[in-house]
C-alpha cells in the first residue's frame, strides 16, 4: 500500500476555534484533520496529521516524514519566520512539501513576509483558511497519480 | 446566469512554452486556457481568459472585471513585482482576486519575493505550475456555491 | 489666444466615484473636469482633461503637453510612485508642472511616501480632495496672470 | 464671531528676505503675514500670526489653538523633520491644520523628504513661495463656509 | 539572407535634440536610427530601429524580435531602472542583446545607477552618446562574422 | 476563589545566582518565586511560578493560562528576542499579561533592544532585578481589585 | 531631611485628560501630580513636580535634580525619541533616573519603539498609564530604604 | 580524574550520511562520535557526544556541561543563526566552548554568514567537514595540557 | 573697531568640570570661556562666549552673530547631531562659521558620528579638550588678518 | 606626434588565460595589449599598456597619464570596487577616462556591482571580453579625430 | 619532492608582539614562523612563510603560490575586509587555501565580522592565537597524505 | 635630542597644486612640507614628511614612526575611507596621532564621510586648507611641552 501524506502544524494553531477567530475562522484543528483524512480516504490515500508547539519535535516528524510518508503540507505558524532547522529538515528529505497559511500573512505584520520555508518547498498556498490544506492535500494526491 | 470568472495573465505568459522551460514546463498558454475553460464548465462556470504585455490594459481588464465578473485570477507575471497601479485597480473592485505564480517565485530572484498584489488579493498559489490556476479556480468555484 | 492648462490623471482615477468612497469621496473624475473647466474659463483659461490607465499614453500626452499648453497637473495615481517614465517626460518639458494627490498620501501605505515626479515638479498639492487639482489651477492662472 | 485662524512659521523663517534669497526670494515673513490677514478679512476671518525659533513655543501655540482657532496653517521649517513633539501637539488638537512650505523640500537634501507632520495634517502644499500659505488659507476658508 | 539587427529605444528618447541638450547633445533620434542603418548596411546587416514609450509595445517588440532578429540593441530610458517585464522579454528569447545608454548614469541620481537589464544582456555601453548604440552594433556584427 | 497569576521565567533564567553576577545579582530563581508567592499571598492571591529552556513548554504553559490564570508574568530570557510562538501564544490568550526583564536590556547588545512581546502585552518592566516582577505581580493585584 | 524625588513629564502631555483619550485615559496631569505627592507623602518622601512643552527647561531641572534630587522619574514623551540633550543630561547626574510611559509605546507607530533615554536609566516602565509613575517612585522609595 | 569534553550537535546533524551528501559527506554522525572518543582517548581524555534537534534540550546540556565538563565542542547548525538563547547559555557557563561547522557556511545562504554564538566562543571552525570537530578538540586538549 | 567672535556652547556644556569627567576633563566651562578671551584680546578681537541649553536660543544667537559678529565658534554638544534648526541658522548667515567638540566623537556612540552642522561650517575640530575651541579662534583671527 | 594611449589593467589580470577561462576567456593579457598596440597602429595613434596587482603603482601610472597620454582605459579588476584613491587619481587628470571590464560585471556577486570608477569616467564598457579595450579604444582614437 | 606550504601574513602582524598584547600575546611572528616550519618539518613538509604590509605584493605572492606551493594558509590581517584583489587571487589558483585569525574577529568591531576571504576558501580557523596557523598546517598536512 | 614629529600625506597628496584647485588651492605639497618644517623649528622640533600613493608603504612609515617619532599627523586622503590597515597601524604605534584634511570632507560625496582612521586617532581637523596641518602641529608641539 502506498505511504501516508503527513499534515503537520506548529504552534498555537491547536488553539484554533478559540483563538483570533476574526482571523481564523471557528473551526477547530481536530475538525480540519477529520476532514483532510476523509478527502484523502476519497483518493485511497491516508492521511496522518500532527501538532506541536515545539521546533524540535516538527523536526523530528519531519525526518520521519522522510522516510515513511510520500507529501508533507506544513503550516509552521510562527516558525515559518524563524525557524531555520524546519527548512533544513525539509530541505534533507526527498519528499514534495508544501507550505500552506490558513490566513493571508501579507496582510498581516511585516515580519510575516519572510519565511524560512518558501525556498525549501513546492510551492506555497495561503490566505484560504483550512481550505489552504485541502489544495495542497489535491496537489499530492494528483502528483501521486501521475 | 451567473457571472464569469476572469483569468489574467500578465507580461511575457504569452510565451509559455518557449521560454525558459527548465522553470514554466512545454504547455502553452492556450492550452491552460482550455483546460480552465473545462474545468469551470464542468462547475457551470464561465470562464473568460486574457493575456497582456501592457500594464495599463491589464488595468483595464481589472476594472471591467470588477463589474462583470464573479471572480478574478491573476497571474501579473513581471508586473507583480513594479505595478501598484494594478494592486490599485484590484483594490478597487469588489469581487474575490486571487494572485498566482506558476514557479515559486521564493527560488528565484530576491526583487521576485516582493508582489505589490499579494496584501489585495484573499490569497496566494504559487509554485505548481498551471495546477496554480486550476486550485484558484476551485477555489472561485466553492465560494460561489455556499 | 493663450496656450490651454493640461490637467492629467492617471491608473484607476477613472473609478472615482466608485472606488474606495471613504478616502476619495463620492465625485466623479468627469464632474471634476467640468469644474476645472468652469473655474479655468472665469479666468480665461482653457482647460483639457485626460485620463488613462498606460504609463505609456500620461508620457506621449506630457510631450504633447509640452508643445501645445502652457502648464501642466498632473496626478499620476499609483504611477506616482513607480514611473520614472512619467518623471522624465515632465523633466523634457519647458512649462511649470504641478503634482496633486486627492488623498493624503502620507496617511497610507508607506511606498505612498516616495514621488519619483516631486523633485521635477514646481510644487506640490495634497490631500483636499478635488479641491486639490482647483489650487493648482489657481497657482497656475495666477503665474499666467503675472 | 467666528474663531480665527492661526498661522505658525518655526525656527529662521524670521529670516526670510535675508536668507538665502535664491531659495526664498525677497519678501519678509511680515510682507506674508500682513498679505494673509488682508486675504483673510476679504472673507470676514481674523488670521493671527507667529513665528518662533523654539520648539516649546511652537507647541505651547499650537495647544492654545486647539482652544482658540478654527483651523491651523504651520511651516515648522526645520522642525518639519526632527520633531515629534509639534507633531504630536498637532494631533492632540481638533481643529483642522495644513503643513505649508515655501521651497519645494523634495528638491533639497534628502533629510528634508521625510516629515513628522504629514501624517497629522489634513494636507500638504509646498513649492509656491508664499503662495502656499495663501492657498492653505483658501482651503480654510472654503472649509469653513461649507 | 541573413536575420536584421533590432535597436530599441524607449520612452523619452523620441525627445532628443529637444530635451535636455547638455546631457544628449542635439542630434535627433531618426538621425541616429539613420546613421545604424547606414553602419550595418556596409557589414551588409540590415538594421530596424523602434522607439515607444510604451512597456508593454517594448516587450512586444522584444518577443518578435526574438523570432525575426539576429540581435538586439536596447536603450530602455528611464524603464531601465523599473521594467522587470522587459527585463524577462530579453531572458526569454534566445539572441544576443546589448543595453545602451547615451549619458553616463553613474553621474545622475542614484536610482539610475541599478539596472534591471544588465544581468540578462551580454554587455552594456554607456556614457558614448550616440556612439554607444554604434559601438553595440559593431559587437553584434562583428558576433555575426565569427 | 480566584484564579492564580502565572509567573513564566525562559532560557537560561534557572542559572540565576551563578550566572553572570554582575548583571543578575545573586539570588536565585527559586529565591524570587518565594518571594512572589509571599507578596501575591498578602493580596489573597495565589502565584504559580514556572521556568523552561524550551520554548515549546513556554507556548503550552501560556496556553494552560489562557484556561486557568488570572494574569500572566512573563521573562522570556532569550527567546524575548526570537520567538514570534510565544508572542503568538500571549496574543491568542485573554487574560492581562506582563513582559518583565530584570536586566536594563538597552544596555546591553544591540539585539536585545528588540521584543516580539511587547506589541501584545499591557505593558513593560525592565531593569529592577527581581523587583520588576514584583511591580509586574502588584499591577496585577491592583488590576483585580478593581 | 531626605532629599525630594523629582517628577518630570515632557511635551503635551499637560493636554492629559483633553488629548486622545482612548490612549492616554481621562485623568489630568494634575491628579497625577497630587497622587504621586501623597504616595511619596506616606512613605516620608517630598514628591516635586514639573511639566515643559521646551527641551532646554527640561535639560534645565534635570541639572537641577543632580543638586537637589535623591532620583528622578521622566516621562518625556515626543522627546524620548528625539533628544540626544535630554539623554545627556541624565547621564551627567548622579542620581538614579526611571523611565516612565503611560502607553505602551511598542503598540504605536515605530518611531516610538526608539528611546535615546533607555540606555542612561536605570529601568523603563510603560504601559500602565499613571500607574507608570506610581511604580517608578515605589522603586525609587524602596532603593531609599535599602 | 579530569572532566569530560562534551560535544554537542544541533537539529539535523542526525540526518548527517543522509541529507545534502554533496555538501556534509557520507559519513554518519555516529562514526564522527566514535572517532573523537578514541581521539580523545589517546590523550587520556573522556568524550561525551549529544545530538537534539530540540534548542530547550541544547540549553539543558550546555548548563550540565557547565557543571561537569572541563570543554565544550559545538555545532548547533541551523540554530547558529536563530538562537540567543543557546548563546546565552553558552556565556553562562565557566568552561572554554569552540563552534565548529562541517561546511564553509560563508559559501551558502547569507542568513548563514551570521552566528549567535562566534562572540561567545573562544573559536570558531568551519569549513573541514568532521575534521573540523577533531581540531576543536586538539584544541581543547592542547589547554588542558597547558 | 572689528567686530568680535561668537563662541556658542550647547546643552550640558555647562556642566564641564562635573560631568563625565573621564571624558570632559575638569576644567569649567568658565575657565574656557576666560581663555579665549584673552587669546582672543592678544590678537586684537573681542570674543563673546554664550551657553544654553535651548535649541531656540542657539538659533537666536546665530542669527544675532549674523548681524554682530565676523565669526562663529560652535559646539552644539547633543544637538549637533538632532538639530536642523541650527544647521539652517548657521546657512543663513554669511561669517564664517566652525564646528567644535572636545571630545573624539568617533569614539563614543554611533549617533554621535553624524552632524547636521558639518555640512554648513567651513571646518571641523574634534578631539583636544578646550584646546579645540582655541584651534578654531586661531583660524577665524588668522582669517581676519589676511 | 601625437601623445599616446594609456591602458591600464589592475590585479590579477595578468592571470588571463589561466584563470577561471569559463569567464575570461584563454586569451592572454599579453595577446590582448599586442593586439591593442596593432589596432591603435593602425590609427596612427601609439598604445601602452600596464598591468600592475599594486593600487599605489596604479595610481603613479595614472597620474603619469595625466602628463604623457591623450587617454586613458582603465579595467581596474577587484580595485574598481574598493578603491576611491584610483577613482581620485582620474579624477586628478585632465584626459578622457574608460572604464572597461571583460566580464559582465552584473553577473556576478553583488559588491561587483558597484564601481567608483564609473562616476569619474566618461563612460563603461563591460561584458566582451577583449573587446571592451578595443571598443574603448575605437572611442579615444574617434575622439582624437574631431 | 613535494610542493611546500605557503604561509600569509598581511599588515602588521609583523607588529606581533609588540602591538596590543592584550589581543594577540607576546608572541612574535618569527617565533610562530619557526615554529610552523618545524611542525611541517615533521611531517615531511616544507613551510615558507611571508609576511607583507601591501596588498599588491600579498596578491603577487598568492599567484606565485598557485605555480610552486600544495597549499596556502592566510591571515590577512585588516586587508581580509577590504580587498577583493586577494580574493580574487585565490580564488584565481587551484590550490587548497585556509583562512586563519589569531583573535576572534567576532568579538571586535563589526566591520572585522565580514570578511571577502571567507568565501573563496575551503575553512575558516580563528580565535587560537597562533595555533590557529598550526591547525591550518594540519589541515594541509592530512589532505596531502590521502 | 626631542623625537621628530612625523607628518604624512596619502594618495594623490602628490598632485596638489595641479588637481582640482578650486577644492585645494595652488599650493604644492612642497610648499606645505617647507612651511610645517620652519614651523616645527620655531618650537624646536623636527618635522619629518612623507608622501606615497601606496597603503602599505603609508603602514610601514607609521610603523616606523612608533619607533621613532614623537607625533603623527596624518592626511590619508582617499585611503581615510577605505584602509583598516593604515588604522591597525595607527592603532598599533603608543605616539600621539592626528588626522586631518584639507578639504571639509562633508561637503563631498558621502563615502568620504566615514573615516576608519577617526576612532584610532586622538582628534579630527578637517576644512582649512594647508592650516589644518599646522593646527595638528601645534597641538603636538603643545602636548610636548607639557
Amino acid at each position: 500500500m502506498s505511504k501516508p501524506i503527513y499534515v503537520l502544524s506548529g504552534p498555537n494553531l491547536n488553539m484554533l476555534g478559540q483563538r483570533e477567530p476574526e482571523i481564523y475562522g471557528s473551526q477547530t484543528l481536530d475538525d480540519i484533520h477529520k476532514s483532510l483524512s476523509e478527502r484523502g480516504a476519497k483518493h485511497g490515500k491516508d492521511v496522518k496529521c500532527f501538532q506541536s508547539n515545539h521546533e524540535g519535535q516538527l523536526v523530528d516528524i519531519i525526518q520521519e516524514a522522510g522516510n515513511k510518508a510520500s507529501g508533507l503540507i506544513i503550516n509552521a505558524g510562527a516558525l515559518t519566520h524563524t525557524s531555520v532547522a524546519i527548512a533544513d529538515a525539509i530541505r534533507a528529505i526527498d519528499i514534495p512539501a508544501i507550505e500552506v497559511h490558513m490566513s493571508n500573512v501579507y496582510q498581516r505584520e511585516e515580519f510575516r513576509h519572510h519565511s524560512y520555508l518558501s525556498p525549501v518547498v513546492i510551492g506555497l498556498i495561503c490566505g484560504f483558511g483550512s481550505q489552504s490544506y485541502e489544495l495542497a492535500l489535491d496537489v499530492l494526491v494528483t502528483d501521486a497519480q501521475k
